[in-house]
């Protein structure tokens, strides 16, 4: 099992490579880490409160509160959510991208009980009613590269006036800043890693993807910036923020049709940037083109200058066009998702025989060693429960020759399975005292199992009445 | 756990509704089918030797075995596979695709130990070594559409000349012909139901995925027969038996060009076929598109028409042009599949939780009753696995004030989940006389495990020498 955090990896990229098993060593024993590390499990998230996930949140917390300009404590609620955590690296006020500082929070809903992310924009006055409203188009948006808005609302909780967006929280993701731009590290931009061709057509057959449905919406993503696309999954993107112009700057003069060719031209220059690993690139744009034109193929590239045209009138250009143009990469991207789904799928029929034994393994200690039944001690020592009872010393308290506690898996996974199954295979269990020994199939094990349990499911006012 | 077989039938049509979550009840101790059934897991299959799966199969060759014509038993041994199972619905000799009558057999390799799918032409004589070289191309196709092939082989362990052709194994999978025109049912044709559109423009996708990687190889499907395609997930196809004519005929004076271009022509075949629900429609063509033009969008219809024109000199035709053309639909289709990967990804996280639970109650099976260590008889319960012990009561066998069992699996979880995690809460834990009553962590209670557990796992060499 240590192996399936490795394998479920899949990448999305624009080849047909994924889901290769991974060759790492079997060792039963090692506890894979937190599986949300591995899995990052789509939002809304369950809420499992003694997950390291959350522990290694409220440490975060902790340190927030120490740093300057934190000594304010968070509010115990936000209209429906209570638990925040701040998400943010860093706690400098940035107000760059949305003209508002803006704060980011895991939270759990006591509507649902799951966790969502709130982004808070600080000192935020609605003016216009109607300009929240705007985000009921947004809840509609489901698409697998868009991050989903659930709901929009102003608050005074923070002691300010500030508006707060509810959206899906993916845990344990990174923008695509902080992966291939350097944010959040000194040396930002020094020793960032070229991607990938591949990758690079990856992610934008799913910016693709998300604009797509934006744009078909009738809306615009009007943020396209590395800071506020997460990486969720490995390769695997989703644009996030993209309510939150259409409140802020409500007022706009600036047509629909307008502010989704500027969304082209800013998934040209994205491209550029992530291409060129530099996140001030586009201040220079030719010596950015240069560059972008020695790193990458020429498809690549026209794909790009054609998104950098986007605002030209030369020919009509959008999102669908800009999909018939790169549909044979497309295809690719398709094809590594299929190969992705196959892995998972592989994966999860494996794990679900776990689910099937933590359910007999439950059922195998209700019964054994039960102190009383029925006012009966010897209930769990005597008749089929007694098998079950030496069955378990044979499954777990098996010795070697020099008397050594046989502590091995395998031998505990291949019993359980086959009483799991009810073979007809039969075993020899032996006493404790060694006088005894008893030749049984897993079939009639696998029946004692289920009455001794059944008599315990029964009520006692029926049990009475026999 | 119980739902997690509906959750993961994920759909894989050209919309993003895929992945919804079911609201079936959930039931602890409800067992989940053969996961298989659910899961579909893909090929080479891992072997358990337990499953139902293996012992249903098992009863099937009991079946066949049984009837008219199947009176021969199957070879022990085919090359390096054994323990073959057939897998044919029927047992009529059909010759109508390949020009030789065709066995499928399900048979575990006992290179790898996994389950392949081995297809046997009854009766063929290899003439020209150079045929049989021609799956070293098919073995390089490694695509999510394309049940991938292995190897090929002649043998005389069926007392004949026979071709063995080696595949991935789909267990449970179905042909289109058996999903939708009733292909081994008697009243076959009479009441198919309608295919939605999303659902032939999700198969178009797909098929388009598998010819693309197979033109690209420098190869022709040569047979798109809804008899040889298999459906292995929930809308999920795969094109299977391609390699086969490449080898029977060999000698074929058609160029890889044209034979391309017919398979643009078969593929077009197959949609109206399955859109008119009939398997012989194309006896008929213009009465087949005339119902398949009521039925569809001019979208589907004007696609389906560039493909049965796939022979047609007038413009040029390839894989690539027609992907080109459907890019829309083939966006929506990735869509879907990045919601299937999430759904599979998020389920996954939650089964990966019951793989720590096994090793959990494992290490406390080994430890909890033990009779003996290092002839100390009273191991299991001094020290700090009296703790272990009497915390083992604490989860499993409470009782409630009429003195009843509870059988409570969400409690049992918890407190698993808690020891898991170590946290710092503390509980009560009784001694079975009732006497003694101690506070104790599950912090303390995760070490008093771990030490326990370490002290199994020391070889008693090294315990000797202090």
């Amino acid at each position: 099992m240590a192996d399936v955090a490795t394998k479920i990896k899949g990448s999305l990229q624009g080849n047909g490579t994924a889901g290769v098993p991974s060759t790492s060593a079997f060792d039963p024993f090692v506890t894979a880490p937190n599986p949300l590390s591995a899995a990052n499990a789509v939002g809304p998230v369950q809420a499992n409160p003694f997950s390291h996930d959350t522990a290694a949140a409220l440490n975060g917390a902790a340190f927030f509160a120490n740093q300057s300009g934190f000594q304010q404590p968070l509010p115990a609620q936000v209209d429906y959510f209570h638990s925040l955590v701040p998400l943010d690296l860093n706690h400098q006020k940035n107000a760059t991208i949305f003209g508002f500082p803006s704060w980011v929070y895991k939270a759990q809903s006591s509507k649902d009980g799951n966790f969502y992310a709130l982004r808070r924009l600080e000192g935020f006055r609605l003016t216009n009613e109607k300009a929240i409203r705007s985000v009921q188009a947004w809840k509609r948006v489901c698409n697998g590269s868009v991050v989903t808005v659930h709901d929009a609302f102003t608050s005074r909780s923070f002691q300010d006036s500030s508006l707060i967006f509810v959206t899906d929280y993916h845990p344990l993701s990174k923008t695509l800043a902080e992966q291939h731009l350097g944010a959040g590290n000194r040396f930002q931009g020094r020793h960032n890693t070229h991607i990938p061709e591949q990758v690079l057509w990856g992610y934008m057959t799913q910016i693709a993807n998300a604009l797509k449905a934006i744009h078909a919406s009738q809306l615009a993503a009007r943020i396209i910036d590395p800071s506020k696309i997460l990486l969720t999954g490995r390769n695997r993107i989703r644009l996030n923020a993209c309510a939150i112009m259409d409140v802020v700057q409500f007022d706009t003069q600036r047509s629909l049709a307008e502010l989704q060719r500027q969304d082209l031209v800013n998934f040209g220059q994205l491209i550029v940037t992530l291409g060129a690993n530099q996140p001030n690139v586009m201040h220079n744009p030719t010596k950015a083109m240069e560059h972008f034109t020695r790193a990458y193929t020429a498809q690549l590239k026209n794909s790009v200058f054609w998104l950098l045209n986007g605002l030209q009138k030369d020919q009509e250009r959008n999102i669908d066009i800009f999909i018939t143009g790169i549909s044979s990469t497309l295809m690719s991207t398709f094809d590594s998702a299929l190969h992705l789904d196959d892995q998972l799928t592989s994966d999860l029929s494996r794990e679900l025989e776990n689910g099937r034994l933590v359910r007999l393994m439950t059922k195998l200690n209700f019964i054994n060693e039960r102190p009383e039944y029925e006012h009966d001690r010897q209930w769990s020592e005597n008749g089929e429960r007694y098998f079950l009872k030496i069955f378990r010393d044979y499954v777990f308290h098996q010795v070697d020759a020099q008397g050594d506690p046989v502590v091995d898996l395998g031998h505990v996974l291949m019993c359980l399975n086959k009483l799991d199954a009810g073979t007809d295979e039969k075993i020899t269990l032996i006493s404790r005292d060694e006088q005894s020994c008893f030749v049984v199939s897993y079939k009639e094990l696998k029946k004692a199992l289920e009455s001794s349990f059944q008599a315990l499911l029964k009520p006692s006012a029926s049990r009475r009445l026999h």
